[in-house]
């Protein structure tokens, strides 16, 4: 199975950022930034172009919320917003899942590399975005 | 008038992948790959965080529509899927957009720093994507 439905299906732990019926948002545990989210739909599509109208819309509008929540709640001073589709793309696991990593001022402008960043508190962050 | 607007009503020519009402996908003039399309509401919003949720999922359903169409007929190995929020996130034209940047296998994986590419077809692209 793959780890994301073994993510939704709670026998992997995860740090969610929200839940419903239909979407789960989580930290990437090997983030690039800080606050680093990762949203999905529970169920299996291999990438953004195989999802239903339905949960993409849901998708879309869970990682909307949570951006604002990043701009309001981490200070975040800009946002990357990205799915990737294919290995060739970037994509490593093959279930549907849209990136949100925020941007500070400290950082690169459009420094996309996944390169992850040292020692994260993951609760002290879910608590800061505020859900 | 933002220069999106101005695309939107007809003051700048554009390379037009698809329009309707509400939507409207075009070449981004300095590429960062073969079919390198920008998706965007034609209402103005200042990015991704402040679109309504209507103009969000008719964009996101256009930019899935494109992507399948670069699959099939750009013949692409992959596809990032961007939108950036904030100069500090790489936004430029504060008019929120969709990059959809197919990707190839003699590309490099992940990079998503904007370079352009040398000389390109833009009227071929827009034939072979086959809207």
């Amino acid at each position: 199975m793959c780890i994301f439905c073994k993510i939704v299906n709670k026998e992997i732990p995860n740090y969610t950022i929200y839940e419903d019926d239909q979407v789960l948002a989580f930290l990437d545990v090997n983030p690039t930034a800080y606050g680093h989210t990762l949203v999905i739909p529970k169920k299996h599509y291999e990438s953004f172009v195989e999802c239903s109208s339905d949960d993409l819309n849901h998708v879309m509008e869970v990682a909307q919320k949570i951006a604002k929540k990043m701009q309001e709640n981490l200070h975040c001073d800009g946002i990357n917003i990205l799915s990737n589709v294919g290995e060739q793309a970037g994509q490593s696991v093959h279930h549907f899942h849209v990136h949100l990593i925020p941007r500070y001022k400290d950082s690169d402008v459009i420094q996309i590399e996944f390169n992850p960043i040292e020692s994260v508190d993951f609760s002290e962050i879910i608590q800061k975005i505020g859900f």
